[in-house]
């Protein structure tokens, strides 16, 4: 039993998800379907790759991850199919896949041009019903991925910001807030250790200053702010029992900058 | 396996959507569940009929789609399932399936009577639960019809605007407003046909002024307004980059008229 | 094919609910998985714990019943699992389960503390993903309840607070208010029957009292505040047409107190 994943930012009050789930059964009736999120948004593509990026590898072998965040629908830009290996992704060619990509520079990559395997009607509006659902639900039933498009070598990327090291200071962006307010940042745990290695270190966002890195929550006192590994193994600001995000008293914290120093 | 399909108002929060679920698995362990929506509202059944009859022909033959939005459960109002040839409805005879009704005269209609369909315990205030749950898993399971109501001809159906030609000028009505504030209206694909044919024309809602109908969101102006056949085969109102509805800046946009006028 | 329901205060906005999807897919890819809610919080651990114990008697005979609220991640708290016959709930040992014990004293609990069945990296903040997920999975295939930890006698359960009877009048408490705003109280149908018998009742909460017991919302008027037997065997306080907990006009209404007193 195949798992095909969908993230999109159609929100679940429409039946749009739904409807893409009714395409993907009328071909594939045995598929496991599974939410992953359908809070994306076009403002925050970059959050929207962090995300695809960092699920992925929880799914078994073979799964299908299906994306649709696409305001130029209907235009100038690609849908497309990425492989590598047991993994595949479809979705628009807008940058929703670059970290993806970036990490995978083997992976076929097709654009989705063989008529065949869209719904007879298509619409102008709504390629994730009427190409993306079908081509993900025709590649779970096992169609090999080049019959489904032409292979292609030029992808979109977004430009991704990676952390600096200026003055031995490290800095790097917060790129994700999650529902607790978990502040997650571009800063890996391979990019961090050099600066773990000292007698300590403060963490500055904002005019917040925070000392060391904790291992849980609970370490802290409620309502402390605190810095930790996250569960996606990057640098996370979070708050003991309280949100992160609202300490910062600001109306949008993604991009915010984060200063790691030694001391 | 076969599909059953979930539109209610229940919302997400609270357990009762798992719980019908849970009622349903109990009976045909097998089924595939699909959510379709579950912001429906009372205030709004014409929207939530619409939606119904909007989504099911992306399902495959033989799905089952249950409707819960019943303020009268308890009450008088009688629980129907209704059939035509591969598709199936359960739900609430308050006027929820007034357009699936509509569209297929020759449906068979039961008032869902036989207790023997029902939960061992029927409460008074949750028949989505104790009645409409198990009454369309056994339906999956190819339980006939016939078996669990007795048919009726007279299910309740709602006063439908349809669009009117006025001194040459279409009048139809906004009927949903979609979590991207684009706005339906109940104007078809055929309904526009005749004013589509001369040399332009124009759509008046509001205080706003639409000139020609696009094909795809990327053809407007981020933030511009434009009128287009929707997914649905409706036309709709929607903005490029932004949201249609917060545009007309009203409360509510739902019953609002749309003009088209040749010119 | 066994059916895991998931309950956690995740929200849908995060991809974290479908990664722990991922994981017990990895391990069990015939599995029905059912969201419960995902709208919990730990600031009403005891809304949770009504939760988790109403819902499941609707499920099917071995459904394994996965909860996550857990701000003390990676702390002292212990991971647990519970059986009794056919039903398992898995999570926390901080509460959540208080209900379903209180009502089950003959359960087998263990504390999960054997590793090979954790995801092979275990992070310090979401042991859902890298601990609950697998032990729910891997009890799915039938892995009995002692192999993947050991027996314990001790679960920590939350003070709760029963309904009492002081000068014949029953007193009680809100403990959940639902989506609807449906008032669920803390007392049973049982513990209604002696003050049911009378000449009649009323029920006071906050400065509204109310007469009687209806059976359906729709016997009221539109607006009218009434007290009825609700779908899961509790004294609830409902606005036909409307939400109970607007109209109590108050900031929070769980903890409310309830007063019946038969006239």
């Amino acid at each position: 039993m195949s798992v095909i994943t969908l993230s999109t930012d159609f929100g679940l009050d429409d039946p749009y998800v739904g409807v893409m789930k009714g395409v993907i059964l009328g071909i594939n009736p045995r598929v496991q379907l599974v939410d992953l999120t359908h809070a994306l948004s076009h403002h925050l593509l970059l959050e929207a790759a962090l995300i695809l990026n960092t699920a992925f590898p929880y799914f078994p072998r073979g799964t299908i991850h299906l994306a649709v965040v696409d305001p130029g629908v209907g235009g100038e830009r690609r849908l497309i199919a990425i492989q590598e290996r047991d993994s595949v992704w479809v979705g628009p060619d807008n940058g929703l896949f670059t970290l993806v990509l970036k990490n995978r520079p083997e992976a076929t990559i097709v654009h989705l041009n063989n008529a065949a395997f869209f719904l007879k009607m298509v619409s102008s509006t709504f390629h994730g019903r009427d190409i993306l659902a079908p081509a993900a639900a025709h590649l779970s039933l096992g169609v090999p991925i080049n019959e489904i498009g032409k292979t292609i070598s030029d992808p979109f990327l977004l430009n991704i910001s990676e952390p600096e090291i200026k003055d031995n200071r490290l800095i790097g962006r917060v790129i994700w807030s999650d529902h607790f307010g978990n502040l997650i940042t571009n800063i890996s745990r391979e990019t961090l250790l050099p600066f773990l290695s000292g007698s300590g270190l403060n963490i500055i966002l904002g005019s917040h200053t925070i000392t060391g890195i904790h291992q849980t929550y609970s370490q802290g006192r409620p309502g402390q702010l605190m810095a930790l590994i996250g569960s996606s193994g990057y640098l996370e600001i979070v708050c003991n029992l309280g949100s992160a995000a609202e300490k910062m008293g600001l109306q949008s914290v993604v991009g915010l900058k984060v200063e790691v120093v030694s001391c």
